[in-house]
């Protein structure tokens, strides 16, 4: 199996999954698992794809209506965090940050829909944000907004990136 | 569509195919397609994983029985080399080097079955090699030779990796 476990721990934010990814070490250079068609986070294929992200660099804020996003970091360290304003939700209000990356916070985080999230770039070089979220790109169930922007009660810190 | 055309070139193994990739810019970082849904290279989803290759260092040779390898370099640079050794092949004999990577060489490299492949890490730093194949990994279905083995038409060559 690709994912080894259960969720690895409950998560401040409801519906919010995290786990443990397999790495392979070798020393021409490790093998790195992701997601395979019978891991407990798979459902179905849209996509993969990655986001390249700069020294310090914040890619933020994002919400979609209808896909799931599986994210890994298989190259560098980015810190994700993720904000709650579902209506429903028992965590509304709730921010959550994570870190991924390598070699010590390799693991696979998965973001339901509705849930606003971001990421900002831990590494001196680039970051490899990977995604296989269940369904491929459509602009038209995302919604965007600026890293900066008021309604959210979190701050990116832009002079923290190392 | 995160594949933008047809195979880009005919390559010299027969069915070996290469596809452009979108690479959509952002002074941020790039967000780089691999495979979706509707790609044309897509047929069923097995696994995402990633091989990790340090400077100039070979993993070779493999070759699987069954699975479809769907590869891109989406951090660094590798070359891959192939060789077709299948009887029934219209290309038998052949061996066939393809660079793949950031920024100038970033496509997908489709390798079906039966062909023996390897890579090699151009990169200063490390390589990051995305799989996406058909069926998740199967020890049972690949086939290994150490990358001297005498009965392969290529040498690689350590010292020419910069």
């Amino acid at each position: 199996m690709g994912i080894e476990k259960a969720p690895i721990e409950s998560t401040a934010i409801q519906d919010v999954a995290v786990f443990e990814l397999k790495q392979i070490g070798d020393q021409r250079g490790s093998v790195l698992h992701m997601l395979r068609d019978d891991s407990e986070a798979f459902t179905r294929f849209g996509e993969i794809y990655f986001s390249e992200v700069f020294p310090g660099v914040v890619k933020a804020w994002k919400r979609h209506k209808q896909m799931t996003q599986r994210l890994a970091v298989p190259c560098g360290m980015a810190k994700f965090v993720l904000y709650d304003d579902r209506q429903n939700s028992a965590s509304i209000g709730h921010t959550m940050e994570i870190v991924l990356g390598r070699p010590d916070h390799y693991r696979l985080l998965c973001i339901p829909p509705m849930i606003w999230y971001g990421f900002q770039s831990l590494s001196k070089s680039v970051a490899i944000i990977a995604n296989c979220p269940d369904m491929h790109h459509d602009p038209s169930e995302a919604d965007l907004r600026d890293y900066r922007e008021a309604g959210f009660p979190y701050s990116w810190e832009m002079e923290k990136a190392e």
